[in-house]
């Protein structure tokens, strides 16, 4: 009988939920203890790859810097698979909320994230961050609405 | 004892070399075989998600428009991470060749690409393709070397 790994996607639901709150919260090692120590990530900023819990920290924190508190971080249409101690994830993901500027910040992007289950917990080991391009103009597409 | 899953992925990387071999021989049905055929895909195009392998088919009919045959396909820094039944990779690839409008087409692009084994056979259920953007002009960042 095939594993429906109902219990991993439980797990893996709650991860995120912790990612959310932890964004929400601005708590910079709340985040940081969701991802492998060796996560490589294609964020959306450059370069093409970021090696390392500590860099994905260093992104959230320069991405805070920028706004005023409170902010508010929406995930739409996830779907979670689940093997035994490999899964991914993906979903609409939203930073929003007041910009330092003055200015609203707020720009859905696509979200993948792939985990390993170590020592029974599940981790970020892989993640990658975007919006599509314009081929016209080579131009980063932030105003789609899932 | 953990199952090392050599065995998958020697079979995750012999899919991947059918992908590379299909790119540059632009050969639609070989590439579209690769993806399950409900593929979600955060493609480099809009909209934000493409749904189904005729969706990716299209994709890559369109990039294949663009330039005049023969096209070359690289990917670089592969990473193949296998479960049970479900498996992600990364890499950075780059499709290169000679536009039709004259000019020399080449961007490194970052792909992520989620696998599950249905009957025995790797499928790309999920994938998400990307360059970083440059935040003070929103523009994608088409000239990255790996």
């Amino acid at each position: 009988m095939p594993n429906t790994h109902a219990t991993d996607e439980a797990d893996l639901r709650r991860c995120i939920d912790t990612l959310i709150a932890a964004i929400r919260a601005m708590d910079l090692e709340g985040i940081a203890a969701l991802y492998a120590p060796d996560i490589v990530s294609f964020d959306i900023v450059p370069p093409l790859r970021h090696l390392g819990a500590d860099a994905k920290r260093k992104n959230w924190a320069d991405a805070f810097a920028e706004y005023r508190a409170p902010l508010d971080y929406d995930v739409r249409d996830l779907e979670i698979v689940a093997g035994d101690d490999i899964a991914f994830a993906y979903s609409f993901n939203r930073l929003s909320g007041t910009l330092k500027n003055g200015g609203a910040g707020a720009a859905w992007v696509r979200w993948t994230a792939c985990f390993r289950k170590v020592d029974g917990r599940w981790r970020i080991a892989h993640d990658h961050v975007s919006v599509p391009l314009d081929m016209r103009d080579d131009r980063g597409l932030l105003d789609l609405e899932p």
